[in-house]
């Protein structure tokens, strides 16, 4: 990742140097490695697999970060904190650029495909969240959203391992479902942190999807336990607004079983991920799948 | 280029037809389909190559419009006069995304590596001149900020073009040159028109490259042949600041033989185009070649 700024200005070098710097879990180059690596795919294709998706990830963080005016990100300062806008929007271009290169260098042309449609899906995801009216209390909204902004990720990336992999059209679908399901459940995990997580470690406001407006599974099945509470009625016409309402909100969404039941939601997930994992062979990229799958829903942050 | 949205949130589909309304030359896919119709490539592969490389021009110019507060372009008003911030990054980010998925669609590895590559000379080109002090009266600096921002993607469309063509290495390699070179003209005589250009037709004010301290080949020319002029002597010192000086700068350039120096230079890099189509059969393609190298030259706007 660090090499793909080399030949570039050195403002530029230097922004990529402070966005790795800044680290991350790095969860989805792990996914493609241990998927890869169980299928018997060549290791320098998984790296660059891997590099290739989180400096795609990356990218789209740095636009986010532009677009949400955030300041903070993994503890740090966002480039839009220390740039000017027009610098940012150009790091993010270069980026996807250099993302776009690292999943060409795979030499798998379905693949380089599969990588530019999902970041299609991506953005338009984004574009959509954008254009969609808050305090939209919906199903079937949530389920588009949390695949666009996340499952497909990682959907595309334990596929696209198993794609490089000599493994056969059963495999493949069960790796790319196994991707699918734990994206589903990590970015549901992330949803239920904002509202019962450790402020500090996720440097997130309790409640700022709320704040935002946006409506997140717990509030989900809240909402649906409790159609009359005023709060929740208020939120469709711009009731998120008020941030004392919406303190008093989530408030009551923590002291409900809403959290845990967005939570038993998740490891049904994990369950299916874990699933696609049952005719896989025994060995430690095995073992190691099922623990990534559990970490995602024990994770704190 | 149309069907890139078709299954996209209908803002953005709406955005995608007031982009291609617009309009536009096309250059770029022009010579991309003369190029490879002359050499035989598959029709199907030129016009998804065209549509890639436009789209790519497109995705480019949204986030320049953003960046420079660009109101106007082709006499229709840009993205970011009518959406917000945010929503002209994210339109931007989908052209990407599309225009790559299109270059994928080729089927030919090399030519997507080729693109992706493009893609980042042209972002880092536009972040150098960025960190670039304005008001530098540099040649150098001139030379490579003409090839990143416009001679790129020239080249790469024609070489790209002549790759997925029954074509040897010798042909390519002719074509590359020919796309560089009228890339290179297709510059030189932009920066001119800013000078020299019916306003109306260029829809810029004139001069507004030094008015944004951007010193192009005719200021550069006047400069050599003018060293002590005080409003030369004041650009590296924010001179380009002082709407009157430039004015009359501005004046005194158009007043003398730079544009026309300026021209023969470009002129110069026809012939190189020109020259590098000697050794093609006779054909139509090669003689609509010819004239589109010619037009470049010859254009007004």
């Amino acid at each position: 990742m660090r090499a793909q700024a080399d030949e570039a200005h050195s403002d530029l070098r230097a922004a990529l140097e402070h966005l790795l710097a800044a680290g991350g879990k790095r969860v989805r180059p792990t996914l493609g490695l241990l998927v890869g690596n169980m299928l018997g795919a060549p290791l320098e294709k998984l790296v660059t697999l891997g590099a290739a998706v989180e400096l795609l990830h990356t990218a789209t963080l740095v636009h986010d970060d532009l677009i949400d005016g955030a300041l903070l990100r993994r503890g740090m300062p966002t480039l839009n904190a220390r740039w000017s806008p027009p610098a940012t929007v150009l790091t993010g271009d270069f980026l996807f650029a250099r993302a776009a290169k690292l999943a060409a260098d795979t030499d798998h042309l379905p693949l380089m495909k599969l990588f530019s449609e999902t970041l299609a899906t991506i953005v338009n995801g984004e574009l959509t969240q954008m254009f969609t009216s808050r305090g939209l209390i919906n199903r079937e909204n949530y389920d588009k959203r949390i695949y666009a902004k996340t499952a497909s990720l990682f959907e595309m990336t334990s596929r696209a391992a198993a794609m490089v992999s000599p493994a056969d059209e059963t495999v493949i679908e069960s790796m790319r479902c196994f991707g699918y399901e734990i994206g589903v459940a990590f970015q549901i995990v992330d949803d239920i942190l904002d509202f019962t997580g450790d402020q500090n470690a996720v440097g997130k406001p309790l409640g700022s999807d709320l704040l935002n407006g946006l409506v997140t599974l717990p509030a989900i099945y809240y909402a649906e336990a409790n159609p009359e509470d005023p709060d929740v009625l208020s939120l469709p016409n711009g009731g998120w607004t008020n941030n004392e309402n919406m303190t008093r909100l989530v408030e009551n969404i923590r002291a409900t079983d809403a959290p845990k039941r967005a939570m038993n939601e998740a490891e049904g997930h994990i369950e299916s991920a874990l699933a696609s994992l049952d005719s896989m062979p025994s060995c430690a990229e095995r073992d190691a799948l099922e623990n990534l799958a559990k970490y995602i829903v024990d994770r704190k942050v």
